[in-house]
């Protein structure tokens, strides 16, 4: 009856989001979200950041800048040049979460059919970004270590793959590997924007949510060590994981001539996003509360993330792999011989739920991946769930009805 | 050095926006803005909806659904109930602002050519929406009461105007002329949009403002009387302007077909507006705080609009022209004989300030045409703001270079 643009024909929502009416089933224990904990949120912390925001109630409740407010932008300032990053306030726009700075940027600079290359696997929201933006996505290898940067080389080199116009990367404990990318490497990816001219998109939610290992500099942090490659990069970041979703403040640093734009389809998308959020967090921030808090969140994380690994070595043993990721929400595993897909209905038998491989691939598929987030549960139900997901995989040799199927081959 | 999109290879912000530079001015009396009066919101009101949100921090903190809080969307149901429209929930979305139901729904259902109807003079971020999405923007002839629907049912007829996928009208004290569509003329667009299968967009973010006359159903409520129109009207709404446009808190109301895909195109846009804001807005609107608190604005904004317009009228006498609307924030005036472009930089010199008319038409301009909003500034502001005009006037006609020149001619 409608005549609906093309990629809402026949529309499919976030493959993670279908999984979410499991949630709500009495007893589930869930490894699907991409939630942060919600016993973890600094509920007084924040309560007292919203009592001076409201000080000056038409700063909250008056229209905003559409780039943000400045006082907000000033303290996003000062987060980044504790991560490394030098930023003026012209470079910085305020957006209701990083998903829309992502939005923004692509109908800045993404035409039907630019190339745009993302790892694989990669975030589901970006990969439906850029098919309503019709580009033409192009997948680039990862390992244990992210994105195989000379892979990538040889192969832009040899025209394998296309010139793209933009490179989408999470490159620090991304989603959904877990995986960070070396110094080395993400040294090399800035030498081959510059050289090939594309933007590289550094999305960036997970950086502060280390908790082993040394802290590996932001792409956009080292671009002070390759000439003229600062211009070659955005870069995303969020308070969604360290502070809290329901704010809704994420925000872009980029060259001012890509940000004046993204701030004019702002100005059209939704004027500004919420000022009086933005008044908390700027609250909250100036306040020196994250700093504070931050330590909390990465020591609770850093147990829920042994107790995951722990269980699932005991309980499944070989037959799961997995590379160990040295912060962020997510493993990353593999179980050989079983379908993750059909491995999950046994899950939900089982009351344990889980995001099967399939989301995050643009094409061949690895159908025995699955992701695993240890943000949201408690230990123990982590360990419960792990049991659980044993049984599951009991189930599902025994049902013989999941030999691999890559949908790729 | 970029390759920007079309959109945005040689980008123009909102016209209104780049007068915001002046507002800054000591002294400067604005009827510029489209924000409402800082002064009304109710500010005790929404502090103690915040203590009652916060009461369950996890729901403020937490991400929400992407369609909006259950219980927001439960309220708006009520809301909608009150002004004639029965609605249930599978058709309402939330959205950041009624600015993003627009842009969603343009991405779900514009695509590049489609021919979109528009009042003119029009809302200019409605005109900027259109064009990021490659709308054809068609315009349509409006008057003292609103879109000329007999004008537009024959050219339609002839041919002379291609059938249009979208018609978007602000009925209700439209932004910028004021005016207010007749019930007579919203029956008779309503079988247009059954007979030619367009979609009617429906934006009312004034309609509780009035203060004076008698009420007109909304064309959403109007749709029980004209068999089939139902599924060809999308209804946008918002708090903005009669609670606090900082809550960032719209909605649309339209075909469960059409929702649904609006939803799935918000998962990739932002995931979910702020759910504190959200969560806000729903403890205030089941106080039924703002039943108690919409008449303080509108008995104030009936004085402000009178002592505009009586002053308006005394110092300017014959020489303007405006129709008097019966509620909302806007008077549409035309001075003959003088360019509002050219007379706003002797307003400005004056310390005053308006929207010119360039600002509101696709085509055709009506040069001596202005917006001025008498929401936000103070009655005796407003009064001492008339009188700069006039002084405005006077030094236009000396400078002698106010002669209307019509961009069409």
């Amino acid at each position: 009856m409608y005549e609906f643009t093309a990629p809402f024909q026949d529309p499919s929502g976030s493959p993670i989001r279908e999984l979410f009416k499991y949630l709500a089933e009495p007893g589930m224990i869930s490894f699907a979200g991409g939630y942060p904990a919600s016993d973890l949120f600094d509920v007084d912390g924040l309560r007292s950041a919203q009592k001076r925001a409201y000080r000056d109630s038409n700063r909250c409740l008056q229209y905003g800048p559409t780039d943000g407010l400045p006082e907000l932008k000033s303290e996003l300032v000062n987060l980044m040049a504790r991560r490394g990053v030098t930023c003026g306030p012209g470079e910085l726009l305020v957006t209701t979460g990083s998903q829309q700075g992502l939005d923004l940027l692509l109908r800045v600079l993404v035409a039907p059919g630019d190339v745009v290359l993302t790892e694989q696997p990669a975030y589901p929201a970006t990969l439906q970004a850029l098919k309503l933006q019709h580009a033409r996505i192009v997948t680039a290898q990862v390992d244990g270590h992210g994105l195989d940067v000379d892979n990538l080389a040889a192969l832009l080199e040899s025209g394998a793959v296309p010139r793209p116009k933009l490179l989408y990367t999470v490159p620090t404990f991304a989603n959904p590997t877990g995986a960070t990318i070396t110094r080395e490497r993400r040294i090399a990816l800035l030498k081959l924007a510059v050289k090939y001219r594309f933007v590289i998109v550094e999305d960036d939610p997970y950086g502060d949510l280390r908790f082993s290992g040394d802290t590996v500099p932001s792409i956009l942090a080292l671009t002070a060590e390759v000439e003229g490659s600062r211009d070659w990069v955005v870069h995303f970041a969020s308070l969604s994981k360290i502070v809290a979703p329901g704010l809704r403040v994420g925000w872009s640093i980029a060259p001012a001539e890509i940000t004046r734009r993204c701030v004019i389809a702002k100005q059209t998308v939704d004027l500004c996003s919420a000022p009086w959020t933005q008044a908390i967090a700027a609250e909250y921030l100036a306040d020196g509360a994250l700093e504070r808090h931050l330590p909390r969140i990465t020591t609770m994380y850093r147990r829920k993330y042994d107790a995951l690994c722990n269980e699932l070595r005991w309980q499944l043993d070989d037959a799961i792999q997995f590379h160990q990721p040295e912060g962020g929400m997510f493993v990353w595993a593999r179980i050989e011989g079983i379908d993750s897909s059909e491995l999950l209905w046994h899950a939900i038998e089982n009351k344990v739920i889980f995001v099967p491989g399939k989301a995050f691939f643009a094409d061949k598929l690895d159908a025995a991946s699955l992701r695993l987030s240890f943000a949201a549960p408690g230990v123990e139900e982590i360990q419960e769930g792990a049991r659980r997901l044993k049984r599951a995989y009991e189930a599902a040799l025994a049902a013989g009805t999941s030999s691999v199927q890559s949908s790729g081959s």
